[in-house]
């Protein structure tokens, strides 16, 4: 068997994950090389057998590497992106494409006249509770959907410096929570109307941003939805899902780290469930990486494309224009 | 020990319920008497030494009847709660306590002219799961309110003669999810956006009518929320909330006819929650007479006023307007 | 509808509940008059219209008392019982039959003699989500049983005098326990071996008795089993089921008050459990009554015989046989 | 950082997790060569860099060697483990140290006499349910113990050629969950009493063997306890203990795919447990190998010891004498 080498861009802490996913749990592939803008951060791989660059063309120039993970910083996406297309590379890009709707289908244009695979980075579609849930829709054994809720909190906030650049929490948190909601319905969301407020910290409002929300959603099949994110929990990750239809309710609950309870006169109690993205979505980060492998053994489409990269960019748009406005915005209304 | 004389009027299944609580469970109160505007229904009462009355203005021209339950149909509350407040008889009222803003707005004004005692029979605050919430929420270990989400679906549609009556989804269902949010947050809610969807049966459509909505909530003390209704679940009653905030997250879920589970090679089972109203609130209904009872005997304020009444229409009436108009509406855009 | 004309004997705790299920809850029958040996115990029912007594065969001599639940203490119940058969009474008798195996089995000959029927009163078997756990067995949803675990612990020990004359935890506690796994299974136990300790209270083992135990029996259908008790909790009562089989598991868990959750830093936290027996058991108290005067009604045969009495006090004459002579010992070895 | 050089022996399912775990999730770690008896099996390992042999004695010899794991066949057990301590090389075993105490004993005291690390391989006590009530235990959370319960029960029976060669259930099987008791209450068990069944497969009681068990004992500290074995669940692994005590009840309750469930007319649904001991056990299969690795880097003393190998055997081999000789044993009868 050979296996399909990849090599994997930008080694902060989601590069290192596919790093070690590639390298250690899918047999197909075989990490060739890493790159970093440092050395140093390069090195913090740590695997074997594998080179280190510090610049993403010289990557890009080995015939043996035919798929490049871009792990890199937002900013970079777009042009990494078009490098990777004009040598021939499969990608695997985290979200966001890019930050300009007008980059984003800039950059489809140029992925797809090069007749490249083009993943984006939607990890949460293969963590197994919402797969489940998925299939239960898929399935029929919820029927028709009718409301699709989904509840998605961070620990604590992010840094600062993050909040000031990272697009505010449509573009950061909900657009999580869009893909989500497009992928368990199967549908497409028509119309959003957002709201929120700044509860968690004041220097969120400050950035004009906000750090708790609530959006509503309306289905093209004629389900409704919301979504409430909030930055701050004070335990952990806060991320379920529910989509109830004409003939059941399917729900997604939390992951704990163990299924220990204990039983005193206070009360029964369990462990708080995992706390932020590294603890909960292994399963999922590995999931997508082997999606995006076999896509490729197996010469078949990506199963998150870089339309529903895009599609999560618009509703996030349209999400922040509703709550700018305070009215009710159609998805169409942005162009 | 006095006890306190109570007559019930209307003997519909609620006012059987009402009947039954108070002759056998509040040893604090005496059932006088029963009334109904048919002997026949009257009789249904079934309770020994319990005089039986066709017109409820007989009840009130007796001196041991101390206090009223007004279970009879809608469309007679009006009337029915002035003719107790000039007979000076504390009342307990099945919401709503009228069909107009107008005719809430008289009425309240009588009754506390009168100086009767008025609680309007909000009985979901008396669940003991949801007012376990409500403690976690009022003890502060949830701290401040952020996020309110709150599901509330029917098994089944009501009979289509019902639903030609009862003023609409909001007016019938998302009233008592609307005392429920200001209930578990003690705020009060200052912006509504309601939408919605036809999806269980068409001919509700017809009536102008949803049975599938999705409303969601700016609070006062600037929590947001999602109240999402459906006129049809098929497997049962459906009836969580949730109250999230700056320390933590209560939740109610769902209360089932027992604790059995059974294992097999398709997975883990367990029993569909309780039914319907009848089934999941009967502890409620118990509480909110025993409540009524108790602010007569102590000489105190009914937990559930006529405000609160009161609000909970003038909520459903914002929701309506914000639906028809297609945007957010303000409480105080409703007169 | 003529109703059956029940009398209660003895206004303790016990005596009170059934008092107030029969005339409030079943409609079928009739609560006539109640008895005590003291005539202010007597009042303590307090339902309108019942007649109270301080000798119980004032009450065998009324003709419109067609049945007799006795409620009295132990020691009593041989004599009542007889007297009761003798005035060809129906009859309920709270377990303890009586307190040796020769009265047991001159009671049951009597009984049967007059002709009248005679329901023990093991209250679980009627408590909802043991009667899931039977069905799910009956159905053939688990199979055949292959292991069934019983947890049955106190909040509390009762009190020291109690303890001095309730013929210890074997007679007391797991002989419920005994009617419960021949209840679930269907079947009937062939051994036992018990084991035990005293580690809740001292004063227990100075009394030659044990608080907390472990009894392992096989059943004549191949199963195996064990059923462990404790005196105390600290939390509350401890009531668990489990019967696997050859095609799966079922599960009865504990009730608690509510469903409502709270999730802050330091994990998920429920409320306690049911306090006690008067707590978690008010459905099976119910129920227990209810089929007694459905088996009156409908002429048919009582759910739970005096054989099942009979045989649930042999088994914990086997227990304390096999901890006293620390060995299995076979049930045929008590005569 | 010099990290430990490690060599596993036996590339059967057990040596290929364990040669995993060192090579990617153990930094501290270096996997530096496998062994199998037939190098074609070595060669599963699939891990670049690692050397192959088809003789542990090549293996012993490299310098660069500190530590083996010996997951070959049980019959090797005793003679690899002796010429791996005259290498002087630290041991990981799994379990059973050897067939025989006379052959335990000997093994123990060469490697005591060499100086040199032994830990057995009872890797349920990393798994992260159990420890978390291992902790609660230790913390006091429960108090003393007074109760403990094992659930121990196979999805599917082995192959029967591996049933005739295993030593039976109790070898097999119980060892496990003895070691469980004594970990999860710090405790010493003090007698057993064992009965059992052939309810299963009529094959296994023609081996003179039990398919399903419940075995009582009686800890030096007090407490009473049990333990059910089936070699056929027909779901999955059912895995669950329990430790009641005088402050609370710690449980450990089965571990499942995904967190999703679907409520419909028939109920509420969740998949199945874990399937077997290699889904269920990961994480306690990387637990024991970290903790192995970092006793040797931290010289430290190993978290299972040869001591612990040989109670659980010890153990195993008084239920059997108990079931045996239908009475309870103890375990100083065991010599």
């Amino acid at each position: 068997m050979s296996r399909v080498g990849i090599a994997v861009l930008g080694m902060g802490r989601q590069g290192q994950i596919h790093s070690r996913n590639i390298a250690y749990r899918i047999p197909e592939a075989k990490l060739v090389c890493v790159s970093d803008i440092t050395m140093k951060q390069a090195e913090q791989v740590r695997i074997e057998g594998v080179e280190l660059y510090d610049d993403y063309r010289k990557v890009l120039a080995r015939k043996d590497v035919e798929a490049v993970v871009i792990a890199t910083s937002t900013d970079t996406h777009e042009q990494i992106i078009k490098d990777c297309a004009g040598a021939r590379k499969d990608i695997f890009c985290e979200k966001p494409i890019a930050t300009s709707l007008k980059a984003i289908d800039e950059v489809l244009k140029i992925v797809e006249k090069a007749g490249v695979r083009f993943m984006v980075g939607f990890n949460r579609r293969f963590d197994p509770t919402f797969r489940r849930v998925r299939e239960h829709v898929e399935k029929g054994s919820v029927g028709s959907p009718f409301i699709v809720n989904i509840t998605s909190r961070d620990p604590q906030p992010p840094h600062f410096e993050y909040l000031k650049v990272c697009g505010g929490i449509f573009f950061d948190t909900t657009v999580h929570d869009f893909d989500m909601a497009r992928y368990l319905t199967g549908d497409e969301i028509e119309e959003v109307y957002a709201m929120g407020n700044v509860l968690v910290d004041r220097r969120i409002g400050e950035l004009g941003d906000l750090d708790t929300t609530m959006v509503t959603m309306k289905f093209r099949g004629g389900a409704v939805g919301s979504i409430n994110n909030c930055r701050k929990t004070g335990y952990s990750y806060d991320q379920r899902v529910e989509v109830f239809g004409s003939n059941g309710c399917a729900i997604g609950n939390n992951e704990t780290p163990n299924r220990a309870e204990l039983t005193n006169s206070d009360g029964t109690h369990c462990d708080v469930p995992l706390y932020f993205n590294i603890e909960r979505y292994p399963e999922a980060f590995f999931g997508e990486m082997k999606a995006f492998v076999q896509s490729i053994v197996n010469g078949t489409a990506v199963p998150v494309t870089g339309i529903d990269g895009r599609k999560a960019v618009v509703l996030s748009m349209a999400a922040k224009k509703s709550w700018k406005e305070h009215r009710p915005v159609r998805i169409d209304e942005i162009k």
